[in-house]
């Protein structure tokens, strides 16, 4: 069993494999803040600021797609860890790959903060989101594979989450792909698919969601 | 039992929902620092820095007011969970959706800290912390809920956090309003209660606080 | 027992205070690395770029020393926090304000990384440690005098705990004093403080240190 | 047994060193994002943006390679912590020399994400990764030399450990040296290095790697 880091003498264990990424997860998300450009006005004068605070409201949907869309990953990386039992190194560089996109996700959530919705901008983002959503089903897969290793067949939970998993790396593209034509319809999807998942009465029965 | 993430096996437990909670409240804390703004002199003079520093010490009173209010919306998310037995998927939303508030406050205290107690800016950052306080109500409201469908009838405890979670939505829209004619008044409001929580002689026997 | 948080149904119990204290310890000792400014230079030139740097080593200075003291504060933390029993809410309300003090650090520490070490920048530095100091002790004082409401006498562990805490708020605004007069030797007693501390063969038999 | 913090009553036990650490790690990996800078452009125009952001894509190399290089420190940490029994002085000051280093490599990756691949920039950049080289092989020494202390010799897994961080701190001080003469050569090597570790077909049977 070359590979193992699992729960191996020397190895790294679940546990912190999930609180580690916790960690960057709770960052990241704290993190955007930082991509709502405070105005830039040329004095402290209220009216001005006044009317730039208002200007920039349109730039909270980043922020809050952003917000929700990460919260959404770090749920259901949860359910999926859940089916791991020990931690492979191909488990560990595809979750460090999933981390690194999210990471990066202020990023792209600050350029359309500070330029709006621009095309380009608005591709970078969902770019970016679709990078997430490959890394995310590379890891489910590699979770899977393992865990097929032990048991055979897949049962009607691991069926469904993988279902759900593919709703990601099919959609987000798509929607990418809408940005170079109409990027603020674009950026809309991305909220909506966001907002979506948390309307509770439109929740599937099982919440490894979108 | 549709929606439970609790603890179902492919689920979200209190305990993880606590920990990410907790790492937002850490992060968003210390980020605080970043909104009080490096004083941006022409040339490295002691005068002019000195000058410039003294100035700013006004600004640190958005600093500590976030800090501490933060930290008090801490203390009691802790005691609200407590009554928390199983986490559904809409007391995840909830406190996702108070988290992103929490997390947002960062913002408002960097507007106060550049352009200083301007109408605008405390607006805003009265706004954040009525949001704040909408939030922290929906949820407890929630959890209280799942609590009833439990036990049929409130406690004296449970009674004496609801009563006590209901003063930050009713004052903080006050203040707020305040802001409109008075914002250096209402900032000083938005510190007092923060101060007045953290008095011991005037500490409620509970501590679920504002 | 009005105002116990400790133990209490409701409350907030020792682990999750320590765990939250870490969390911004663990941020603000990362988020230094902010405060050492990358050069403004005019163009993309590899000369330019190399004096620049070489011209930024000595803020590397203030870098350390905020580093080591924040990271000696979170070693001291944990030996004053085993003797916590029940966490009170002056406990919790001291703690805070101790971390309050921790995440401003970085704030004097970018001002001395952006205009050296300028006599207010110094000053300003010397009284976030000095407050830092008198925060500990506070804290320190709080917790020994709950415990002696337990077990009525000090034994001599405490007491070498109080004697090393007292180090910190005796020798911080002596050398804040010093800032007045020469800046940069003060801010050399603030980095041979820090060091001091990590020097094994100089250490105390006990490591709750200055 | 002098300076002993490990498992002495007032000390700082093994797990929350650990947890500090990871702490550190996560939050240092995160903020790395902020090393790369958001485009300056004149006006928010598509086009210009579009360049812009083209012209930025090399600036994700040392992103990615910073971020893969904290990751392969944090899994290689959690292996060598795995040998420590006590956590001694000694081990906590070369751990927070270690974290040290880790923190600060956000400003060298933020360096080259503001100039490119300048000499001096990688220089910097080598230097700050032979510097985190050293501090572990530091580390590593001292956890092996406590652990011989108990056991009188070094089993298979301890040799094979030490074997593998001795590459760093040959390999590292060599790739910085060649940047002076060809920074971006250079540069490719710390990514070489980094896509190495997690290339799963290369991998050595066990995984404490570079």
């Amino acid at each position: 069993m070359a590979n193992e880091i699992g729960n191996t003498a020397e190895g790294m264990n679940k546990a912190r494999v999930e609180s580690f990424s916790d960690g960057v997860f709770a960052f990241a998300i704290t993190l955007l803040v930082l991509s709502i450009p405070i105005p830039d006005i040329k004095s402290a004068d209220d009216q001005l600021l006044t009317t730039a605070l208002l200007r920039a409201i349109p730039q909270l949907i980043p922020y809050v797609t952003s917000f929700a869309t990460i919260g959404i990953i770090w749920l259901n990386h949860h359910s999926m860890f859940h089916e791991v039992e020990k931690v492979e190194h191909m488990t560990l560089t595809l979750n460090l790959l999933l981390l690194l996109v999210v990471a990066f996700i202020p990023y792209p959530t600050g350029v359309i903060g500070r330029y709006g919705a621009l095309r380009s901008a608005v591709v970078l983002y969902g770019a970016t989101f679709s990078a997430g959503g490959l890394a995310f089903s590379a890891l489910w897969f590699d979770i899977r594979r393992n865990r097929l290793s032990r048991e055979r067949e897949d049962d009607a939970r691991i069926r469904s989450i993988t279902v759900r998993n593919s709703i990601g790396p099919v959609i987000y593209p798509l929607a990418t792909a809408l940005a170079f034509i109409a990027p603020k319809t674009s950026l809309g999807i991305f909220f909506g698919l966001a907002a979506f998942y948390f309307l509770p009465h439109l929740q599937p029965r099982r919440n490894e969601g979108p």
